[in-house]
């Protein structure tokens, strides 16, 4: 059988860094979405072979925490393997790690996989008749050392921007790709904190958008140096909250 | 001697395609530049070596003519050379193929090579002994079979969208990256016309922008299908124009 911890080799390219020349969190975002893609697409159930029997994953929580953010033509290695597996969504952690091993930071992730006609979450345990169990490394096998997903509670935040979805938003499903919320978001914050540098960032997908929505930024401040942010689409539903915290 | 003309082997990721399936224009151009960054540094006159005189290169002109736009999953090729030397600007070329060596498009590019401290450009034929003419590929030898860059006429173009520059569209230099001009530039065309796909898009860097900075979008419908957008800072300078053509 396959091994189940999959590494997965990344270059930091020149124009993926930001004005600190760490890489940017929504192009490492990027990396980690496709290691996970790949992971699963090499063992069987990977968008492609899910598409036939019209379903497809769907991305839930994702929380990533840095010590150090790789830099500009740095050579990284993301590892990435199934933590665990209920009925209705999966954990998949990821270690990121400088090209000698030394580990950079880590992700934990939330997926549920849905039928592509009514959008409904399926059983995981009897996906290809759950192979995927086959593939679970336990925590006690390979630790990830970084909290699990809080809880956000949003109390009056204050509306920051708004902004309407565009052509660069969406992806070939035609929603606003996982990743350019993170970048909306990241653009929320100021000269000073960007410059320290992200040390966690967490983020909740509740919905889907698309072109033509119009989408609020709302912004709590919180006491333990974390911002949480609510995202609205055209003024009504949440579509994602995330917490973002600044290194020291 | 090395071989004149490079070959730069790209995968075209998930989440690097629009919602019709094709490469987002920027995806495209952030892997020319990626590939002529390449060719520059294997030749020793890469933005690493420059920088160690203080000098570095700076993309004037960029047109990508595409027969046909690479899709989601696909290995491409991209070809590059040096066209030609001035004094001040240099031509470089490119093709961009199928697995299987297909053209699927071209591109030209005019670069030049400032002083880092004075912002002036430089002589490239002294550049390293004028090392960079022995890599020149004619047009007779390698051809690139698009027509060369256009001039721009603007009269009263109309005025579509203004934004703040923002942390996402900063590169390590501080400046908007090259790349991101594009795509706000492609975020202001409709789902109709982005759906028939671009056909060829041509942009020329006038100038640099930086955060805090507002660009306003002017926009003017030629008769020959053409769009011709222009960039203005704060309302005053141009920072760069772009002539926009899809499919019919």
């Amino acid at each position: 059988m396959m091994e189940k911890i999959d590494s997965h080799k990344v270059f930091v390219e020149p124009f993926h860094v930001d004005f600190t020349g760490r890489i940017f969190m929504g192009v490492l975002g990027n990396h980690l979405l496709n290691a996970a893609g790949n992971h699963s697409s090499r063992r069987g159930w990977g968008i492609g072979a899910l598409n036939e029997t019209r379903h497809t994953w769907v991305l839930s929580r994702l929380s990533v925490e840095m010590t150090e953010m790789p830099r500009q033509n740095e050579h990284i290695e993301i590892r990435t393997w199934v933590e665990s597996v209920m009925k209705l969504f999966t954990n998949r952690n990821f270690s990121i790690h400088r090209a000698d091993g030394t580990p950079l930071g880590y992700a934990r992730s939330v997926w549920a996989m849905i039928d592509i006609e009514t959008r409904r979450p399926c059983d995981l345990l009897s996906l290809y008749n759950g192979d995927i169990l086959n593939y679970v490394v336990s925590e006690e096998e390979n630790v990830c050392p970084i909290e699990g997903h809080g809880r956000f509670r949003f109390r009056d935040p204050e509306l920051v921007r708004t902004i309407d979805v565009r052509y660069s938003d969406i992806d070939i499903n035609r929603h606003v790709n996982s990743i350019k919320y993170m970048e909306h978001i990241l653009d929320l914050f100021s000269c000073e904190e960007l410059e320290r540098g992200l040390h966690r960032l967490e983020i909740a997908y509740k919905a889907e958008s698309r072109m033509g929505d119009t989408l609020s930024f709302f912004v709590q401040r919180g006491e333990g140096g974390e911002t949480d942010v609510e995202v609205k689409r055209n003024g009504e539903d949440t579509v994602c909250q995330a917490r973002v915290i600044f290194n020291e």
